[in-house]
């Protein structure tokens, strides 16, 4: 099975390795990471880097395709280039998947249009405008598409793929194998649930942050 | 703040990930990445690839040292030069932490002697062999060392850092722009929870995976 995710630069890191340390645990996973440019693929503090092997000219087909979220999301869905062949692998995939603002790509992608989406809290009026109908849920199945919420959600949507991929007693394996019971020790991990305060902080931040340097 | 991740061949990508992914976010931090040999460090199946900017050499000091886990901590817990610099990080740090086989390098590095600790729960027998108490909790902080569980533990482990040194307010900003709400789809994900097939068919998979190749 193979199963392709799309690195880019400014990516957010734990968008893809969630998904990743999940979905490559399938037994008959074949995972490849690739990007516009191969190579190393920074995170959105330009700390990070991830190795992309190959680019996406290289890979025409995939049986799921990850696309993870960050910054870096703002310049593939202008990207001609890409967005072809984010069509390309949908196409023939039996799943395609985003975390994040990925979730931006597969609109920009034109795989959205009028279909129930998520992606991370902050982009939802984005979302919107790619054609998306927006909900604040966590992992948003909707045929073959499966859209997860802010970054950490994608660990939470790889499980529910691993099931439908392999499995409810392989999932659980999976979820067992990565210690997966959380205990954050705040509950303020959603806008529904944070204080306002806290909401306004990570608000102000955000904007702060997509301000042109 | 200087955070300093030791990353080496055969890691696990998401015990590495899940805290740098919170821990990156911290407004004054500086965060490294190193290793024993600089360059691309490949995950357990070696199909990941981060990149150590820096050797272990060039870092004399850090405020948090964070040590994941993976089958490669088994060599450095018999690599003298990696055990000292451990202890040469540990002597200055405000913490020292692990997550999952991370605290088995601690544990080697003589850091753990007598302390209650936690790591992934097929590692307990082999984490007392090294001196520690372990115990069967997500995230132990035994002064200012901190130990998590397996793999997706590392996440809250490091919003519990993140609270000592941030603050409570930046730890649920933190939580918040990850979107840290977790739903996963089965409850599997310690072995106390797990049904006991589900806990032999992780075990099993384990014992062939350390069988000599």
């Amino acid at each position: 099975m193979d199963i392709v995710f799309l690195l880019f630069q400014r990516l957010t890191a734990l968008d893809a390795i969630g998904p990743y340390e999940v979905l490559s645990r399938i037994p008959d996973a074949e995972v490849r990471l690739v990007a516009p440019e191969p190579g190393l693929q920074r995170d959105e503090s330009g700390t990070l880097g991830i190795q992309a092997d190959q680019s996406i000219d290289e890979v025409g087909r995939a049986d799921v395709l990850v696309v993870p979220g960050g910054f870096g999301t703002r310049a593939l869905m202008r990207d001609e280039r890409v967005l072809d062949w984010v069509r390309q692998i949908d196409a023939g995939s039996r799943y395609t998947t985003s975390v994040c603002t990925g979730a931006l790509v597969l609109g920009a992608a034109g795989l959205l249009d009028g279909l129930p989406a998520t992606t991370h809290w902050l982009s939802r009026d984005l979302l919107a405008e790619l054609g998306a109908r927006p909900v604040p849920e966590r992992v948003v199945e909707q045929g073959k598409i499966i859209t997860a919420a802010g970054v950490s959600s994608g660990i939470d949507m790889a499980l529910v793929l691993a099931d439908r991929l392999a499995g409810a007693e392989m999932a659980k394996a999976i979820q067992l194998s990565i210690e997966y019971d959380p205990q954050p020790p705040f509950d303020s991990g959603s806008p529904e649930k944070a204080d306002a305060e806290t909401v306004e902080l990570v608000s102000e931040a955000a904007s702060a942050a997509r301000r042109p340097a």
